[in-house]
């Protein structure tokens, strides 16, 4: 079987190329141009949120990549989600290497002592120090406040609408950054790149709600996530919205109430008993003993009903 | 002015009640009963998970103060946020509660030696140690790991729409969860609460999805987050998957290609040059030379190299 | 029964007003204002402190949360902690809003290149850069360096002894941060703001201190927590302080050697013999062999030794 | 047997008090024994809580170096205060020998495959998977879920009273802990080392609650951290319990009322107005509009309200 | 410029295949196959450490990726460091699909309850719950204690002599992990794949060990890293071991001495004074004053010492 | 001076060297001198890296110690392990104080606005406000983006051979911090107590390389961590590079091919078939239907299909 099978039109049509067959595999060449007119230490700074941070590339990298390797279905989503995976890693390098470009020339170990003028103060205040003194000029896997990226920003849970969901909502969260960074910038090399990032969260974004859709027309999923146990939940609190802060608004909402059927209750009553927590194990050490007769009684007294407990 | 004004009728007209107006109140009530048959510690460690995890109770309180907190219009989304807030407090509560319960009489002490028969072993290699050490025999601000809550799992951007998508998504991944959690047990009085979890979810599923609707017919935001920038991005690259894995289907979607206007390209291109460092900040020490002179050359001579970059 | 019953009159004998249970409730006025007379970025980055640092507000807001829910005692102590558990939400409203407050009008998407006098340099170099590419000008569930906050930093163990320590530990820390942090701004509608915040940690420092000795004066807890194993422990050793650095003034301190009767043990010795890590496990591969053998041996020899340990 | 014998030469043979001045210096001997009867890995597992726990002997090590570095007073505080920390780094070193040794003989390599009765059923369950494959069959800087020890559990302010309230508190929940952990087993030789702990939990609270008093008595500290501001902090507001939870007892209590001449205000009013958050920077993209305008309206005029806005 | 010049042979030789200019690219077929015999959801638990361990393959993934990125020197070395990284790439999904497969028939809904025979109660016992309640019945990205991958996991300094150092450490670390993984299975399927991995760690291990030698080669960089300010550091100071522990053998080790050149130093002594820290900010309220004074006065003589300070 | 002076009685005149056994010990007097001439807080914020960074003093420190505590074999290797370790523990000590110090006079509580030159700017940009906010002008256990330390960090495998890498690694990148460190700075008394802490590194690095010759001549370890299941690993994969990149000249490194023999191939092949993932258990909700069927089907025939796998 071919790697790259024709569809439609046939780009695969001459012979087979084992030499494709390589797992990963990696062009030096960057998936868009990743050249900054001039330096810019401080934007480094910031931009480091795209790359390691929530809602960066390398969340949207490792959690297409999970998603791939946990879908249970081959085919068209797993097909969609690991071409997808795939460029992302490509994302991940273009932001790095606008970073190391943007600190080429920065005034990594200048002195706050030397400083002159405003402009290299605010240079000095704004640089990350961990990219001089960890990176050497280079990107961290960390966000615009230092944190390093980590494996609870991703999810992969099987369920294609819960997870498409999460994905269609990591691309807003991620065009919404991009498009504040590229507010913060004036520099043409960075704005092009950005516009280049701004169009595959904008394409990114439909696609994934175009998948959801997708989902239902196959009747494999449907608006709520799992689809299941739908018969089961409780029939009385599945359609009502709790009115428990003093705004009287949110009833006005035509799309939830009237719309989506969500019937807006504005006397909420608690449906349970007192939350009291049971008598502690007594070889765990937890206070307690009853506390209308300790109230008033000597130490003594309260220590017998306590040692009674144990 | 009442602080809890009817909806239909005018708002505020009746007496006030003062005593209301108390910032965030609490009854001890729970908002559901939380009253497990017997107890069931290797539960209560997995219980932990809707608790604290990333899509746990303490995420969803979290998040939606914070949206609410951050939220730039007043009215109907704005209250909609808070109530939803204040409900989910409750769930933590809830949780918090049967967790207690189910570990109630555990063998919180018991030792591996002292084990005799196959359930027992089960519990004692299934429960959480830290619920027993360090809550004494209640819950903990962490998942089902043992990884603490962190501030990173929510977001609150001011966008509604990409917080809204974030919502929905939230909520499906805890109903998933929850469902899942559902299976794992016996015990009608676990399985009653989470028919009532599971309907909250389905309703909050619902509800954010048609807030999205709302954000559209109010004319506020549209199908991509941010709702700006779109003339701006980069036009050749706004509509194309890109397909670089080997998998043929991802572009047989009929949602995401005909639906959504996708152009699968089959034979996407790197459109920027090679992803090379910049040359290194000699006061950094990022090992470097022109490499081509320096092979073969002796230690001397690459080091006279190096020092010209000085 | 009503939600609020009356204190020194009969609880409950008035009629009922059912509308009050509603679990967690909130109303939209501040516990306290939190107007800034002008915007400060600067200040708003340092205010993620009292909101997201180890002892912030959401700290003692969980903490007393899950305190109350895991409190084994009903009566005066849980509710003490319910009481001013809910209190806290509201601080962290009230300071998430005046950071949003503070941030109207900040330079946020300002670059060093526009920066013509040393003020505005100072702003961008000292602002926080997730308040506005992450939050849109809001407040993070972060502290002061951007770290997020998380469930390790509360403690409920069930014991309230030690956990009231930990509570008066820990609005002590909070209100001299707030001390701290009211030196670092002029701006008097924030200063107002913490002239309120230093009254309520002041207040909840002293009742914690009371908490402490009414459960002494209940005869539920002593000095030592937990008050168990008294007798068992070791006699030698829980009065002894051992005197291992050189400074020779510890054991001038009075409180602690008259008042507490703790001895200075001026020349303490080890009391155990050597730590000497067992053989290690050989499908474990640590390394290991009786060294005395294998020093001067070959190879061959070494690997021998090695085997028969296997 | 000397401290520092000859190797070859006699270096100490001169009887200098010189060679005392050796910074920080340890001896091989253990402070105290850590001989299991027999193996438990199980055991071995729960006892990380107090090796890398939030409040573990990593902590208080940790802790009081800071501290103790962070002080600026010299003399019997700060004295204290490095005997202690001292001490502490000797009790991690006793408890890792403690793990290694509980973990001597553990089935690390067996299957689940392989079990034949329930003991060996649970102690496969209940084994930290890390401890063999990470440490070798050693102990690791976490706790007893596996979370590794922060920076984050400790703190070194500079004001004492703070720290050392901060002090007492982690001593009461270590000394909690370690007798839970206490309950948990039955082998003489950890019980022997845990008497020894115990001993040392009671006697360090009894020694910071004593200098409390102590730098109370010195006229250096008072009851509230700081003791500072007292004067310009909001007089109405620092001697009142807020009641927001439906708990009637609160106000009950003799300590924190008659006592500390705390009021409980029964009726608590927000003081503030609604914390609106105000209207966005237009460049971040929070949604707005002014919403009586939007609703009913066409996109078209949404938009052009929102134009306004830029 | 073609994608895949020859090297010696002529593997690339026919024409250019543009089609191979695809950045990041990806083939179904994994590296190398990951097929169990029968499920083992215990072992896929443990498995876990290989995949977000510290010295897992998402660490040398990105380790690599980021070295690769950051590296200043086109040709030899940057172009093993990509080849690496991107076959790492492969071997986090052919441990993901491993993983997957092991939990294939696992019962994860099995309740404790249910257990009859100790094999199931070892395996309810040792499961990973997120496995099942986050991920459906596939890997996470986090280690065998669930704790999650992050960042700081790696580092790329663009000096290469340290960052191959780390990375022959990280791969001794994973072959070593992944031997004791090997003993902790007898699935042919499982041990055939690990055989793999352990190949590739052995020949990475040596890979990077040659490199530094090239490094040296090449006159780059020499033993010490960063090759530089070898001259400027403390002379007296850089070829002594300090001998601050009672084990008298460390200066009997012939290559460190002999071979390296290094004296051990028998009596070493501090060659700083007393590590005062500075009398504290007033407005930071650290506790201060001249304690000669303060002992014995009464609390307004104190205070006045400390107002003098302000 | 003696190290234990004696207070009031004479408890060191008996001259014992049994004195000697005390455990850990301190003397106050630094490592090395930590006096900056002047204050410099932004310095202080950049030389966190080096006490609570990845590669700074609280990592060697730790890592050292539990190296030592989980070393299997007494003697040289464990002597020279712990002689470091109780080394580093000063270090901590050292930074931390000198941390203090170059916060003394430092604009702790200065407001942007009271900024006049761009020497202030640049300070007040570049402060950490933890320092002061958290620490009251002193270290705090982080780096210099405000991460706290954690015990990630540091390994200790009880595999020496593997640990003597990290170790080697560790200092390399430790020293190369430093000198980078080195650079940013004026200050004679910082530079003098960097020298120290270069040439420390330094020798460490060597020591490190030297115990690994040592194992190697002991016979203990070998090339390889750990040395064993050389046979049983892949003979086929245990000696080759895959070319996954298309950078040509990976190939062309001598040492790695001709030196350590290992062959670049140029062409690799996937081993193993598709990663196809398990059907999910039907309980976990997994997305799943023969996609062949479902699609064009209707939602009650691809319902139907889903319920016949469960």
């Amino acid at each position: 079987m071919r790697w790259l099978p024709a569809i439609g039109s046939a780009p695969g049509t001459t012979g087979a190329d084992e030499r494709d067959h390589r797992v990963f595999r990696h062009t030096k060449l960057l998936q868009f141009e990743a050249k900054p007119e001039k330096p810019d230490p401080v934007y480094a700074h910031k931009l480091q949120e795209l790359i390691g941070g929530a809602f960066g590339e390398m969340t949207v990298t490792m959690q297409y990549l999970f998603q791939g390797w946990n879908c249970r279905i081959e085919g068209k989503y797993k097909d969609l989600i690991m071409d997808t995976a795939t460029e992302e890693i490509g994302h991940v390098e273009m932001l790095a290497t606008m970073v190391a470009r943007l600190l080429e020339g920065a005034p990594a170990t200048a002195t706050a002592e030397a400083v002159k003028d405003p402009v290299m103060a605010a240079v000095l205040g704004g640089m990350d120090p961990q990219q001089a003194i960890v990176a050497g000029g280079g990107a961290l896997p960390a966000d615009s406040n230092g944190y390093p990226w980590n494996g609870k920003y991703i999810v992969a849970s099987g369920n294609l609408l819960a997870d498409f969901r999460a994905n269609a909502a990591a691309e807003a969260q991620g065009r919404l950054q991009t498009a504040r960074l590229y507010n913060m910038t004036d520099d043409p090399g960075v704005k092009a790149m950005l516009k280049f990032n701004l169009a595959r969260d904008t394409v990114h974004q439909r696609q994934w709600l175009a998948a959801i859709e997708e989902l239902k027309a196959d009747g494999l999923e449907d608006d709520v996530a799992p689809n299941a146990l739908l018969d089961e939940e409780d029939q009385t609190h599945n359609h009502t919205i709790w009115h428990l802060s003093d705004g009287p608004d949110g009833a006005k909402g035509t799309s939830w109430t009237t719309g989506a059927g969500i019937e807006y209750l504005m006397d909420p009553q608690p449906l349970g008993g007192p939350g009291t927590a049971p008598k502690p194990d007594p070889a765990l050490y937890g206070t307690y003993a009853p506390l209308q007769d300790a109230k008033g009684t000597a130490k003594g007294k309260a220590k017998e009903v306590k040692n009674k407990l144990t």
